[in-house]
């Protein structure tokens, strides 16, 4: 039988489960899936195709002929584990923060940087979630007039924090509305009808962990260093779909319609965008969709070069597992 | 007795309970109080100061021997009804968009431009939620740097939206956790566990009423018209409290810490700003606080003379009644 051996570290946790979905849904050409996890996850099964898989507890030898390695079980998991996989012969798609930023490792968003896919030496990283379906609205934009500042506000879904973290949402809800308090455990302050400006911790310099990766990974996958980003990552009481207020300061101007003319034939990406219908997207239309919608496209009144937009991709997958199986197509194409 | 003829126009809404409570709260001196409201609220009554006040049908005579009278009723009640209470001597005060822009018509956040209520005319209007928690901020910063640009997303409750859109997001979430639909009525898409980037109508330039609100309130109430300001507006599925997400560009270089100082000072706000212990503030913690919070305050890593921030506040207390109730303070001491 032909096709490829691929391994999910991170398996039973919400990314992973949407790796091992997506890659039936886009028919990757899957000889034999590994589904791993930790000890804790010992006698789980996934479903794949039909058929249910023991789970496997990770371990050095894991990786033995595992052609792709997805990667979305922590930064510590990918920085003891990846090496091991390379070592076996792997290609690892790695969905952590940990080696995004490594000079030597390509970060990939493939409808915008594929290119940087020849420089790999076994280790590929997916970027962050807001990043990834930023990048994919703003390649047409800088290829055409060039960025010269970003201004960001993100209003992100709590899967982005894992199945604990939608749990939380939901049963907090529900005590809420009965009257009932629930006290936070996976986020600093409770999220039910509440928006929580903290991603991640906290840098010397004011901004998050979240915040700084958009900063930073925006400029590595455009490969642009000249632009300038700024960014506020907050934490919105939603399932799935994550939402950006993204303003856009151009090096020469554009126009509204040309953006959206722009945007609606750039790949990965739906222009949804009509004021006078009331059309624009919001996280719940996007939930299982595989582009980022985009709307709310106007120029911005107060600059000469500036536009104003409104992102929304649903976190899992372009913000995580289809990029991830995107990054194998690619390489297998 | 001494004191006051107040009327509230509205008196059974939102905003006109809070006006309401907030009158006896900080004791202003009220002889009388005159509920007033449209026909579907006949039989209705109000409480205040213990006692159950009739609420009366609004109607050409209603401002006899009124000294006050606090519009909540929407912009064409406003339009209708002020000048009437004009003519019968009442100062009114008006908590719609209708006579904010107004050129003779003072546009008032007391801690910030008190001086601008000497010249009003009988009407004086109350901004618009998220302007008047906005502009509490920057005054300082303006005053002490000077303001060259602001970019700003909002994350607002529904309550800004009125009691028919608090009741469908709590009737609305606690369908959709019981796995049913619940149809939007208020809103233009579903808000339960959803964001909404639209606040009002759409303007031809692609912005919303809501956000033109802030871009033109802002340098009314700030006395200067060379302040350049983008805002989004969106709704999030909060109760009670909007957050800012604020990008400040400033004409000269101002830091952080500078910042931290000038709001820790500033009236009628609280500084919570300290990263090290997780603290910032969220809707939750605000309710029912006359201070707008603000925290997050960071040197923008994009551009020379930048700040970002955040801030929150009760959208029915600074941002709508108690701004009010501060109006009348102001003009009687």
């Amino acid at each position: 039988m032909n096709g490829y051996v691929v391994a999910v570290v991170g398996a039973t946790g919400v990314v992973g489960k949407e790796m091992i979905s997506v890659l039936d849904k886009r028919k990757f050409p899957v000889k034999k899936l590994i589904p791993l996890a930790s000890e804790r996850s010992a006698g789980a099964t996934v479903e794949f195709k039909g058929n249910f898989i023991d789970v496997e507890v990770l371990n050095n030898n894991s990786f033995d002929g595992v052609d792709f390695a997805l990667f979305s079980a922590g930064g510590s998991i990918s920085e003891l584990f990846a090496p091991h996989a390379v070592e076996s012969g792997a290609i690892v798609i790695d969905n952590t923060s940990h080696f995004r930023m490594d000079p030597t490792v390509p970060l990939i968003v493939p409808e915008v940087n594929a290119h940087a896919l020849t420089t790999h030496k076994g280790i590929i990283a997916n970027p962050n979630c807001s990043t990834a379906q930023m990048v994919l609205i703003l390649k047409p934009i800088h290829e055409t007039v060039g960025i010269e500042r970003i201004v960001v506000s993100t209003y992100q879904s709590v899967s982005g924090a894992g199945k604990d973290a939608i749990n939380e949402l939901e049963v907090q809800s529900r005590a809420n509305l009965s009257g009932a308090n629930y006290d936070p455990k996976v986020f600093q302050y409770p999220i039910a009808f509440n928006v929580i400006p903290q991603i991640d911790k906290f840098l010397d310099n004011g901004y998050t962990k979240e915040e700084w990766k958009m900063i930073e990974e925006t400029k590595k996958i455009l490969g642009d260093d000249s632009i300038h980003v700024t960014a506020t990552s907050v934490r919105v009481p939603v399932f799935v779909g994550h939402s950006e207020s993204i303003n856009i300061q151009t090096k020469n101007k554009i126009s509204a319609d040309k953006v959206k003319a722009l945007l609606k034939n750039a790949p990965g990406v739906t222009l949804k965008d009509d004021p006078t219908l009331g059309q624009y997207p919001t996280p719940r239309d996007v939930v299982g969709e595989d582009n980022v919608y985009v709307g709310r496209i106007r120029e911005d009144v107060s600059i000469p070069n500036g536009i104003e937009l409104w992102c929304v991709g649903d976190n899992l997958r372009k913000g995580a597992a289809l990029n991830a199986v995107q990054i194998a197509e690619t390489l297998i194409s």
